[in-house]
């Protein structure tokens, strides 16, 4: 029977920088590294706690989804972070090279306030940082 | 601050075949839809329990994430789910019509089984199955 999901694995073209990305920029834990020669892989592991996956189709055959679904089919589309003060992680991360898709976050889904980093900030990773409103 | 990962978010050609694979196959629960006019989405939320972020970089500049950095600089490169019977598992998904990348599982990373599954057989994500060896 699957238990649960293991893991997400994203392919850097530097571990180090992706290392330092993932747990100074983001707040993840570095667990451990370890070479895996039967995958020709060199593989760092950051545990995340309880998350979701968000299935996400486009609403009325238009919008960002609908053009990624044109061009790749389907396919894993980003990760969001979860921050409790949006403002503060976005002049943050600005301050450190980050360009995002826009200049503040907006309203997203459940009634959270949303931004995404440019993929080319972070190695080809569409990275989401989102804050519930009270 | 950034607190955690919020969510993995897929894009699917297919809102509920997507909801039915990654509950009835892949054993997630289904926590909620919503449509989000702002983002032109209709969006399916699978709470996940703890997890892990794999970074993967190429052993000595060979092997499939080799390949794909050079096709694509970097990216989110997989899914993996944990099976606490994996021969089971890939027998009960190969009836389903899931293809996978070999014909039974191998050693991989932490000393467990893995075997990968086609993503033309998912929508075009990569999905990883493992079981750690006792």
């Amino acid at each position: 029977m699957i238990t649960g999901l293991d893991h997400i694995a994203i392919a850097v073209p530097d571990l180090d920088k992706a290392i330092e990305r993932f747990s100074v920029d983001f707040g993840l834990d570095l667990k451990g590294r370890e070479d895996v020669p039967s995958a020709k892989t060199s593989a760092a592991f950051l545990p995340i706690k309880q998350s979701n996956i968000e299935l996400v189709h486009p609403l009325n055959g238009e919008g960002p989804v609908q053009k990624y679904l044109d061009k790749k089919g389907g396919g894993i589309h980003h990760l969001c972070f979860r921050s409790d003060d949006i403002d503060a992680d976005v002049e943050r991360l600005k301050k450190k090279g980050y360009e995002f898709l826009s200049e503040a976050p907006t309203l997203g889904a459940h009634n959270s306030m949303v931004i995404f980093i440019h993929p080319k900030s972070a190695d080809g990773v569409l990275i989401e940082i989102n804050q519930p409103r009270d």
